[in-house]
């Protein structure tokens, strides 16, 4: 029986209560500023507000005040944080690490480096950074990656996820706490892979998203064209995780195509892609979504992803022109390009196309 | 400017009139004895009765009876016939053939060869054995691949599919007849793998309508499963692509992933596995679908596969359990095995898993 404190009670953090309950483990679940009235009602009668539904019994709740506390002999850290306040909150735990720790974390995305504003960087070394000189490179980060819609982890639906770490004895470690016949977790050495697939899936549902949207424009559904831009979208992940020198395995893997499917679905990031698609600007979908307060990750994640693009084609790790389907939804979202010829184009392109992945 | 015959009325054969006749070519539509009312409706007003819109005009049309006429002259044949009915209409063409032909076909699925009846081939395959001796090796055959609905092409929505020949020059020839600025064409060599590909996502879409079908079960959508298995299907695309000799790009390419994709959004596959997730046996399933007279390609090209699959073990082409997705799906269609724990137990064998491509 282990000792695992989850700091973040949001959908993703709350979740991972239930597969750690289902083992046996003592489970301290601390809530951010922003997760008052969910650990209010937790500790009222178990039931978590966003997934409408009791966790299990016998986790122990705590507020934002009670970091110390929650952090209290923990064996393992997993982050539930969004990544927009991911180094902020890790901030604030570094003094309750101790060297040796295993730190998870489901955040998806990039950041600017701490240490050089101009550098793109994967989230767990951001996290990395952040730390003091005697815990660096004394903490095993775990990442998680593949398709995992949090409520379906708390009503224990079958799953697969990945638990990804330069050091497989810590994934495999966190794997060993949280496995159940449900939650089935696979583990890889390839952190890169799995974030870079974690981040652009989002930004690729965007662009599929377009493709559902043209239906509001002209009546007719362009089922042809999602599908066929969900296969370019593999591919430039594919050309994207290769230069950032990340496994093959994780693009074809639940990271890449497993996450792709599902967040192409439904979510955010496909509601933005429609709304463009059916004939937006793309400066008019993200003040639309600002207005209704709809944060959209994939919006940051194509210029994140665009900018990296330049970079690794003037290093020469992309041959030149070797995302096209990142280079048109850039130009739409971020340069009002119109959204249905741009699509037909790219399609044009692409058809007499061999990445090179 | 081309002549094209297109054997079958249906829906794909009349579909590809809509590029063919934008690129100013001839074009005769030739209907089977299945066909007689969607030609009499044609003939009346351009209406094709399952599209539910004209085609273009200019297209001739022509009944069962009138092959010979519907042949004349023809550059190109495009077979646009079902997979069960391919085999006697081709043969019933072959008198009008001549040497240096290309002959385009758009069915899908397996055959048991003519000359040995345990021996499982591709469809190109069975129309080349059907050819009298002076026609063998006279003939390029072009298959096609990727995701294509057929009244999106009609409506001239965006779309990318595949044309596959041995001989490239022939596929380029096709290419160049029907491309236009929406519909869109690749070209490949891998026939194996673009066939190998277009048969078993019908076989594996039944696998992910399973997951879609739990929720009838529990109220609880199983969107993590769907997606999990998602990846695993690709993965097996391609462990027996690669053990029959195909190419893994089209696996990752739009025959494998992208009419994955499309395939298991909708239509009688996904249905067949919804009704049995949602708990009706393998059995049961397929007698509701025969009762209404729907017919399932998903279905034979599950044991099609897994024949070949054992076959191919046999000979040490595939490592023993290396498809455990196809395994399952035959035994809980074939074998009456519940589904939900099949399901389960299949995740949590893949998980631990490293498929051999």
């Amino acid at each position: 029986m282990a000792n695992v404190t989850i700091l973040g009670a949001g959908a993703m953090g709350s979740a991972l209560c239930t597969p750690l309950r289902n083992n046996g483990h003592n489970v301290n679940l601390w809530g951010t500023h922003l997760d008052t009235k969910i650990i209010d009602r937790l500790k009222e009668d178990n039931v978590h507000i966003k997934h409408k539904c009791a966790l299990p019994e016998g986790i122990k709740y705590f507020y934002n005040e009670e970091l110390e506390e929650a952090m209290k002999d923990a064996d393992l850290i997993i982050m539930g944080i969004a990544s927009v306040g991911l180094g902020s909150v890790f901030k604030k735990a570094i003094p309750y690490l101790k060297k040796g720790m295993t730190v998870g974390s489901v955040s998806k995305g990039y950041e600017y480096s701490t240490k050089d504003k101009d550098k793109i960087i994967i989230l767990p070394d951001l996290l990395e950074e952040l730390l003091p000189d005697d815990l660096k490179g004394n903490i095993d980060f775990v990442v998680v990656g593949g398709p995992c819609k949090a409520v379906e982890v708390v009503w224990e639906c079958p799953n697969s996820v990945v638990y990804a770490s330069k050091n497989i004895e810590a994934a495999k470690k966190m794997r060993s706490l949280l496995v159940t016949d449900k939650y089935n977790v696979e583990v890889s050495t390839d952190v890169i892979g799995t974030e870079i697939c974690a981040a652009m899936k989002n930004a690729y549902s965007v662009g599929l998203g377009m493709a559902e949207g043209f239906k509001a424009k002209d009546g007719k559904e362009n089922k042809n064209c999602k599908a066929a831009l969900f296969t370019y979208a593999v591919a430039e992940m594919g050309v994207l995780t290769k230069a950032m020198g990340g496994s093959y395995a994780s693009v074809i893997g639940q990271p890449g195509v497993g996450d792709l499917e599902i967040t192409c679905e439904a979510g955010r990031n496909r509601l933005l892609g429609e709304v463009i698609g059916g004939g937006l600007l793309g400066s008019e979908a993200i003040k639309k979504m600002n207005d209704e307060d709809i944060t959209v990750e994939g919006y940051p994640a194509i210029r994140f992803g665009y900018e990296l693009y330049q970079k690794l084609q003037d290093e020469g790790k992309i041959k030149k022109g070797n995302m096209p389907f990142l280079e048109t939804l850039y130009a739409i979202l971020y340069k009002d390009e119109p959204c249905y010829p741009s699509i037909v184009k790219l399609l044009n392109t692409c058809s007499g196309f061999e990445y090179d992945i």
